[in-house]
């Protein structure tokens, strides 16, 4: 069974920061989502005839919060920070060969393509203010 | 357990970086959100008598997304990418003053610390890996 009882916290402020992380990280659980979608991604180069490369793009929403603290041994003002990135978790570079026709006939052109396999909501570096 | 229902709406990719980002957009039409809850602050410090200030925290889920794209004119590759954070919109900086007692009475410190009026999703700098 559950332990302690639950009270509804709807006027009252939460004590404490860590209590705060803690109450934030509940109403968490199963929120996030990130979708990897398939994409036909355009490839252009000046001078050559275009291509396409199967894709896929990452697009949701993720957790993300910022929370005051106050540490007793520091002096200066923090926070518990994060914030979550719907992006590439997995993914490999190509070489996409472009055929680019000309006066002395055709040439070939080579891009680096990120093709991506999986996206994830993954914590990004953020700065205190 | 949860089982996610996926429906296989599109089996086509889209075509196009700049159509996935419309589409992307079409998406997160009132989806995203960021709440600011109050918060009982403790504010610490070595030798002194903790004290308590009302401030608030930021949490929620804001969109994020990572669309691979080629320029015509840069060699290198790039993306169309965005990243929400809940964080403070709205803040003042405020002094705290805590009442440290010693052997020679009552001295005082002061702390800085960040008072959070208003949070909200806003766009964090990410960098292409």
């Amino acid at each position: 069974g559950v332990t302690k009882t639950t009270r509804k916290q709807k006027n009252s402020a939460i004590r404490g920061s860590r209590k705060a992380v803690v109450v934030t990280k509940k109403t968490y659980l199963r929120k996030e989502w990130c979708k990897t979608q398939p994409l036909k991604q355009i490839i252009r180069e000046k001078g050559c005839l275009r291509t396409t490369v199967i894709n896929s793009f990452c697009y949701g929403q993720c957790n993300s919060f910022f929370i005051p603290k106050s540490d007793k041994a520091d002096d200066k003002p923090t926070a518990f920070m994060s914030c979550g990135f719907c992006k590439p978790r997995k993914y490999r570079w190509i070489l996409v060969t472009l055929r680019c026709p000309g006066k002395k006939g055709m040439r070939f052109k080579r891009k680096r393509i990120m093709r991506i396999k999986k996206c994830r909501c993954m914590a990004q570096d953020v700065q205190f203010p």
